[in-house]
């Protein structure tokens, strides 16, 4: 199943996108894509419901605004560093654990939303990432357990700016986290829909060009290795965001650098996740 | 005013503290210490609303557990080494601007909660630390604006794991968010009843003994610097937390460091913010 929430910022409301395309409204399920829900089994819960209900779910027009696929939620844990070629046009060494970081909940948009280049900034980069979707509370759980406590995956660009992340004293959450810097979407699709998560490929184009485009097969820590280290630290929640790191290629790693400017246009996508499209605008 | 909540863990009811120490349940005004109620005039509201109906409000016993003053926000921001002295205790240098990391809102408990030592754990430490709370939605705030934006403060102890922050692949967050690694309360004062936030005296003991115990009053970064910084890097959303980091005399710093083992208590408190105590437990 595909989750989609589409409407007005602030507004939206919990759709399903259908195998041919289709969006359907499944509002009259009766609750959001939140924590409560995915906590509460409801994907298998609004499986069942939409056998019965499906012909009366009014269509979603396509010229409908989609948002983020699911509410804010509680914390969006990040990997840094988790592909080796990465780490290298990054200037850092392959870590021996996953680098953690968070990014505030706050930057969430939806899919195809602007990019705001914040005030101040020169270097705000891309981030083509496959993001998880935690479905069941994870403390302490073993790599051979992950897979039960995802409700999903979806599409992440986890734009970044370099000088507030790397030259303003310490820790990178300051140029992780500005708004709009996390559009996601356009769909959560859920776990039987998605054969290999760590086996996926992504990419992710500047204006036309290609300047993203690898697999989750090279990953330095694979999703289970990946949750299960997170767990033995903090309690992730349902709901919660696990975005899994970038592949090479991002604007700081060419030389020269390269960031993005008003006017910009970056698409991206994963296989079985489908795409997003971001137009890059100034701050006003 | 003096906001608590109190009552069973995830079942918490807001409450009211009055001058003389009495605690009242105010859940008949119909809307828990959350962003809707703090960005939607819920001081003033309740304020209005207790003049009416304090009388019919009631009484909280001495006995009845305190949760956190407030529900879940959008994120938790720290600001890392905003005291020189304990910059120096930490090996560290005194930063040129705010250092922000972010602490997982999953690791809130209540003031007087137990610290749970996690499973590996070696270097759990403590901090006491001046805590703000949001009020006003806050992105790109001068300086000389910050008042306007803030609720209340509060008492918060910064609990951290120095192996996790310091020696696991880097970013801090990983030693900042175990559960039970945010003891908040036991209330936010409003700002009509803290004078100059800015020159508090903070204390903590363990097992009696005056550990830290310093002022507000040194902060490298004061609350209007501090939170007009954080704005031009992310929105802060009412009630949003700002913990403004912790002067000398952490466990880090002691030759030879000292940290938390299980039996400890752990005393804290601001002047005008109350005290809480935590007893040091291990994870079952």
């Amino acid at each position: 199943m595909k989750l989609i929430r589409f409407g007005d910022v602030n507004n939206e409301k919990p759709g399903v996108q259908l195998a041919n395309g289709t969006k359907l409204d499944v509002s009259a399920f009766g609750t959001d894509y939140n924590e409560e829900f995915f906590g509460n089994n409801g994907i298998e819960k609004l499986k069942t419901w939409l056998e019965e209900n499906q012909s009366s779910c009014p269509e979603v027009d396509d010229n409908v605004r989609l948002g983020a696929p699911l509410t804010r939620p509680s914390k969006i844990v990040c990997i840094g560093l988790n592909y080796a070629q990465h780490a290298a046009e990054a200037g850092m060494e392959v870590p021996k654990e996953p680098v953690l970081f968070f990014k505030a909940t706050s930057a969430i948009v939806g899919p195809n939303d602007d990019i705001i280049i914040p005030k101040g900034s020169t270097k705000t980069d891309w981030e083509v990432e496959l993001a998880v979707v935690i479905g069941k509370k994870a403390s302490y759980v073993e790599e051979a357990d992950v897979f039960e406590h995802i409700a999903g995956y979806m599409l992440h660009n986890d734009v970044s700016e370099r000088a507030f992340q790397l030259e303003r004293s310490g820790q990178w959450v300051k140029g992780k986290s500005c708004d709009t810097f996390a559009p996601i979407g356009p769909f959560i699709a859920t776990t039987d829909e998605i054969k290999d998560p760590n086996n996926l490929n992504l990419w992710l184009k500047l204006n036309g060009e290609v300047m993203q485009n690898s697999s989750t097969s090279d990953f330095i820590f694979n999703i289970q290795q990946s949750i299960s280290h997170i767990s033995q630290f903090m309690t992730l929640l349902p709901g919660d965001i696990i975005s899994t790191g970038t592949p090479f290629g991002v604007g700081l790693g060419l030389n020269p650098p390269l960031y993005l400017k008003p006017g910009d246009v970056v698409e991206l996508g994963i296989e079985g996740l489908g795409t997003s499209k971001q137009n890059v605008v100034v701050y006003k």
